[in-house]
């Protein structure tokens, strides 16, 4: 294998081997049975267990989002939990993420990290969201980014990472009118069930 | 120590072991050195670190909590709110119960219990909340149960277990009525802001 082959490998087979035990059963011997190279040549490029997970996994998890611009708020919305929703069923998502936040409780330079690298992720694509529609006037300027990322994220990873309901055809869309009224937009429904017949 | 003592002794043992080191380090070893006992008498209570591990939490989460009925959505919500603060500082809820979460993304004997016993709690606290709300008209007949608990558990969740953001002081405030919109109670605000000052 070439350098950058190893070097793929051992990314690959460390997310493989932390989806399949977990970071308190993971060993650098197995990663480097399973990347069929030599335990050197990872300890050649990190200098620990804990550097090559966190190094690896936030480069994975730090990936690019396509844009979500739809031109509204629940269009924007519909997308974003789509694009949720595909992520939670990736293992990275679905097992190691949740299995380094449990980590995390215990050690501080997890959290530290995990903590960057998903918090920088999430203020970046909820706070472009929300500040589009607040300049289309869909939301109040007043709209606190912070509070508003939580009622956007949490209901789906609750349901999807913690409860682990399965979704129904049209949870998704109830999700997003719910979610655009606790944001704080107009409610269309009632203009929709009002609409005076006319002509 | 008495039959009884040794076995509330392996159980608190149990539950700080858990929290330290977590599911897949945690030695029945430790437990035992931990509680002051001998395994065996750990292994004459329970057969397997799994049936301990899952007999003992699912014990612990299954305590009773208080009524939470205030006589009003929202008063109830915020009710709610404080007592789910207050329960994802201990460490039953902040460290071992996702600790067992990521565990259970790998272990369907894990993943069966702990569906069982907190969606069985989750089920009957919420039911009963939007269950009150519907009969007092505050929230439609058609709620679904299942949504509303997304909506009202995984923002606070998410901000507390996942995001680790400090709570503001209106935080809650903000978050009761935002859920409340969600669910589909009337606003409240614009009447505030609204109101006629009169004679």
């Amino acid at each position: 294998m070439l350098r950058g082959e190893i070097t793929a490998a051992i990314r690959r087979a460390l997310m493989q081997e932390l989806a399949a035990v977990g970071y308190g059963r993971l060993s650098i011997e197995a990663v480097a049975r399973r990347a069929g190279v030599s335990k050197t040549a990872i300890y050649r490029r990190w200098s620990s267990k804990l550097e090559l997970v966190l190094e690896v996994v936030a480069a994975a998890a730090g990936g690019r989002l396509p844009a979500l611009d739809t031109g509204g708020l629940r269009g924007d919305l519909a997308l974003l939990f789509q694009v949720v929703t595909h992520a939670l069923r990736h293992p990275l998502a679905s097992q190691i993420i949740p299995d380094l936040l449990a980590e995390a409780a215990r050690n501080p330079t997890i959290d530290e990290t995990l903590q960057r690298v998903l918090r920088a992720r999430q203020q970046e694509i909820l706070g472009q969201l929300i500040e589009r529609a607040v300049r289309r006037g869909e939301l109040p300027a007043s709209t606190d980014p912070g509070v508003a990322a939580d009622l956007i994220v949490g209901p789906l990873y609750w349901r999807l990472a913690i409860a682990r309901t399965p979704l129904t055809d049209s949870y998704l869309e109830n999700l997003v009118e719910s979610v655009a009224l606790a944001l704080g937009a107009p409610d269309t429904l009632p203009r929709q069930r009002a609409a005076p017949i006319t002509g």
